[in-house]
């Protein structure tokens, strides 16, 4: 029998659409991710009948239930005090609880106020959890060896808290025999359903023990191949042989057989080379920059940007000629190359990106559709260009860019 | 007697936290924009009993249920047999929805299949719904004056249907006399528990009609007044009266009273006072850049930026003394000022924000702890400049740090 779930997210912000319910899909991964099959998600009001009436529903069919949401320190706040209700439990003022919430004030510098010692207040029948991004513990409730777990509904929170704690009490509690092993290998350059034809073979002859799952993102293509088998090092074996013929067959559009975004591939790679980067964005407007700049230890190797959103800024900081822009227009091949190799020369670094593009939805020209993006990578001898065709969604024309432009740079490794 | 809603959204990728459930979200704000409230979001698996038990227990409760997912032509998709079974219906062809199918497939120049041809087989007691997206038509269902819809889950399709026709059609049925109101206020340079309780007072004299949520992310807080009445000029009156009164109380932190990002709100205020910007950023690495030019139309008075990573590109492209440097270090606040002051010029715009900061986890110095961050604003006459303490988590101080920079900006308006 396989141990069943059902997630429960409270919030009034859910249904009246105004927020994504993303914490369902994040522990819907996570709880498959250590063999626990959701059976249902369920939104609701931070209302006390409709919280009691799901939470006891999914109680009575599933071995776990984990709750968002309802704990914050304001009025609308009342998972806590439905929670005590239905677990028979009273509140008690936990100095642990309080301790870490000084702590926190302490460090941004801001009165502990009477709502926040409210959020000391824990029932007595609860197993804690500490919250290392926010004031408000978890709750893991435990009945007839069944678990009902309450986390925040703010999602920096929630996930420390499950990867911090909840996962692992989770596997420990349900002593799962079973290995559940996932491997990823990151894709680009390349779009899922050519990507699917060219493993379809592969994939078809995979054991019943092993399942290939495709994660889509704008310009990347996560493949995630799960296993599961009594025997861990049995299933390891396999796993590393079918990644090995995978790799084998698409080896252009793969850059790591992990889960790491490219960002991060770039920066590891760089900083092992210790080689150094620059870029200048026009069309991604510093995404590529914020991207790299979110990787920790980044300053080892990206030394900056110039963000040339502006014709002028190309011509001043950039060395562009106003001639070179009348004739071929700021999204072009001679102009993407000049921005690369002027930013790698004043930046001083061994590589210079440079993006120019149309990411619309206006600002389209003659010949030129919104979602034509130029890309360029130059390491002083060599600049390597490349032109794009994408959609006419602007946020995602960026993300795309981005990606596009760093996988022109691991090319060149 | 309010008119309410249940979403069910049926999908096993949603399940395995492959897929975000965007649907719902987009369902439950078209449902409210007529006035239906959603009571409940529901998502289970492509399988017969948990359609057959979320559909009847939906029902029961509300008076309208929206559903999607399962209407595609493969094996796994078997929402239209179960809702056959649940309404007494029989599948019959619809000559009607297949010569739509016929089109579509002539317009793609792929051929009919029999797999097509199954999609125009529909019961015989529902009023389809056309797609103008797919060849899967919407069916809605009546009983004992309740609605049930069913729908494609691909959010394409979907949504099309929903503005082309269901809306139009929900409201006519339910001739709903009974109105929902939102309006949203944002704050920025507080913290939640804090505003809680200077505005604590008026939230609790709040008539019964009205109610407030807070809605938290980085650097910014969502105030939410909802109302419900039956006059919907009196409502509107009166949330106006109480959206002043809160606004007379905290009006160092409001920014809007409607809800757009802070970055809309500075192009917008820009945009509108022929003002233009330019950023120098350290810490934020592009991001304050990148929220920025995320607002299609920021290219009208943003002009770009100089992400100064490394020191030596604060000193070359930022005229950052290398004696300021050693004396005062780069997160200080007399480089800070600097950084927006040469922005400014270099770039030629009216206003110059500049970060500089420890993100952390790593990079702390004597007296400087990872979340320290110098911000400033210069206008060419007068520099501003503030410091702030964050915490230990990386992104987040980038995105706290990008706010209050944008937020100093707006104190200067």
């Amino acid at each position: 029998m396989p141990i069943t779930s059902e997630i429960i997210n409270i919030g009034d912000e859910l249904l009246i659409g105004q927020v994504v319910n993303s914490n369902a899909s994040y522990l819907a991964a996570s709880l498959n991710g250590v063999g626990i099959e959701v059976q249902r998600v369920t939104v609701i009001a931070d209302r006390r009948e409709a919280i009691l009436s799901a939470l006891s529903a999914a109680l009575e069919k599933n071995d776990v239930v984990l709750i968002t949401g309802g704990l914050g320190p304001t009025n609308d706040d009342i998972t806590k005090h439905v929670l005590c209700d239905f677990f028979n439990s009273k509140l008690v003022f936990s100095q642990d609880a309080f301790d870490d919430i000084e702590r926190m004030f302490a460090l941004r510098r801001f009165p502990v106020t009477e709502t926040n010692r409210q959020q000391a207040m824990l029932p007595d029948n609860c197993q804690q959890i500490p919250n290392s991004r926010g004031t408000a513990r978890g709750m893991w409730f435990e009945r007839n060896g069944k678990v009902a777990v309450s986390m925040p509904g703010v999602p920096f929170e929630m996930t420390a808290m499950m990867e911090q704690h909840i996962v692992k009490m989770l596997h420990q509690h349900f002593m799962s025999e079973f290995n559940i092993i996932h491997r990823t290998v990151m894709c680009t350059g390349v779009g899922e359903s050519f990507l699917a034809e060219k493993i379809a073979e592969w994939e078809n002859q995979l054991p019943e023990c092993l399942s290939l799952a495709y994660l889509p993102s704008p310009g990347i293509v996560r493949l995630r191949l799960t296993g599961k088998s009594h025997d861990e090092t049995a299933l390891k074996n396999l796993m590393d042989k079918e990644i090995a013929t995978l790799k084998s067959l698409v080896p252009e559009y793969i850059f790591a057989d992990k889960d790491i975004p490219i960002e991060n591939f770039i920066i590891e790679t760089l900083t092992a080379r210790n080689q150094t980067l620059s870029t200048a964005e026009s069309c991604t407007g510093g995404y590529i920059a914020h991207l790299l700049t979110s990787v920790s230890g980044s300053s080892q190797c990206y030394k900056g940007s110039i963000i040339a959103y502006n014709n002028e800024v190309k011509i001043n900081l950039l060395d562009v000629s106003e001639g070179l822009l009348e004739e071929c227009g700021a999204v072009s091949e001679p102009v993407v190359r000049k921005m690369a190799e002027t930013v790698r020369q004043k930046l001083q670094t061994e590589f210079g990106i440079a993006v120019s593009g149309i990411a619309g939805p206006t600002g389209a020209v003659e010949g030129k559709p919104v979602g034509t993006v130029w890309v360029a990578v130059s390491d002083g001898q060599v600049t390597v260009s490349e032109c794009f065709h994408y959609s006419n969604d602007r946020i995602r024309n960026i993300q795309r860019s981005a990606v596009a432009a760093l996988n022109l740079l691991r090319q060149r490794f």
